[in-house]
């Protein structure tokens, strides 16, 4: 594959498709730059220069070293959270990213099909829809973890557990601090159906993520407690 | 990686996601068994043994030769069309369903997602929304075909194509003949649209998406003009 080159992320610290990519790179040990954007004020070069849905993650890769306010046109610009995560699988397989295994690697992808798919906090935090469509989802995804192991493909954390834990990590922090467009007390309300016995193997899971020392590090909670959790990346 | 084990498709002429795996298949030259299942009556086994979502596609990989109206347990079962896609990519490295360079493989996993959320015609030929938006995803998906080479990622047929074909086909297919929920008339309008000269580049690589002989071998016209287009798949 030859050697990795240079990679500026273009991210946010409050997006957690941005994160994904963060916890990745975090997780495959790949010294990077930064730049954050600001959602609210995206400089003008961004989407003509970076990425044309003007959104992020974004990276240029390759290319000379340059500002990333100066994208050059000699560095490969990459988009889309999911691509992304699985482009830093790709350079860096020692990682472990994803299994070795073909049918191991499907089931990693189907989980983040899964999660990316139905795991929807937001229309519950932002639009005050009911709350019961997370709950179905925590029963689905614990039905997919493994009969042992810490993560959702066993041991080894992978791409399955990068797509969800930024999400998942947004959703806890809105309802302990019930922030969001829902009525106060519901926060406390999930969190209590939450605690039912019935979630017991979804929750020992969840609070591994949150361990995750790559989660850590890219986790910026005092900035998200002090906005609104995530618009528009 | 071992040597690859049986498979069995469940998949249904009608369905264009459930193409997308034939094709892949047919891309690799692997013998499987297909099940047809009928979308409008799916058999009882299906959801419990096969699919809980109930969809095609699914594939049972491996375990032992069975019929597949009794499918086995030992068999792994897996789902979601572009899971499998990449699936048979990585069963089959000798097709080159993807590329082998990660910069070019983020390229077309990009392209899927693209064509993948923004492709999306059934919009108008089922619920009649205004088409528009078809003429502006093929000004997108124009603008990222590569400046030589005969398909999305260069000479190579990728999975790109793959995701792309099927859905394609089913439009094409629609607004000839004017199938569809939509104004008699607007099948014409929108084709003679897309005979402006600025359409020429998507235009030509869509033709060579239907002669593809993946795709012809997989693609039922007939069986589809008598029916609706597909839903529910």
């Amino acid at each position: 594959m030859g050697h990795p080159k240079s990679i500026t992320l273009y991210t946010a610290k409050i997006c957690p498709y941005a994160q994904r990519v963060e916890i990745a790179l975090a997780e495959a040990k790949v010294e990077y730059k930064a730049y954050q954007v600001d959602l609210s004020n995206k400089p003008e070069w961004f989407a003509p220069k970076v990425n044309p849905a003007s959104k992020v993650p974004a990276i240029a890769y390759g290319g000379p070293d340059v500002d990333p306010e100066s994208p050059s046109s000699e560095s490969t610009k990459l988009a889309e959270s999911l691509v992304l995560v699985e482009f830093i699988a790709d350079l860096y397989p020692e990682a472990n990213l994803l299994p070795k295994d073909p049918t191991l690697r499907a089931k990693a992808r189907f989980f983040v099909e899964v999660v990316n798919s139905k795991f929807l906090p937001m229309r519950f935090i932002l639009h005050n829809e009911p709350y019961q469509s997370i709950l179905d989802t925590a029963t689905v995804i614990q039905s997919l973890l493994p009969e042992s192991g810490k993560y959702a493909m066993g041991d080894e954390y992978t791409i399955a557990d990068i797509a969800f834990t930024p999400f998942y990590a947004r959703f806890k922090l809105s309802v302990e601090n019930e922030i969001g467009a829902y009525e106060y007390g519901k926060g406390r309300e999930i969190l209590n159906a939450l605690q039912a016995p019935k979630y017991a193997k979804f929750n020992a899971y969840v609070d591994r993520l949150l361990e995750r020392p790559s989660f850590k590090a890219t986790f910026d909670e005092v900035k998200l407690t002090t906005k609104t959790i995530y618009r528009g990346c």
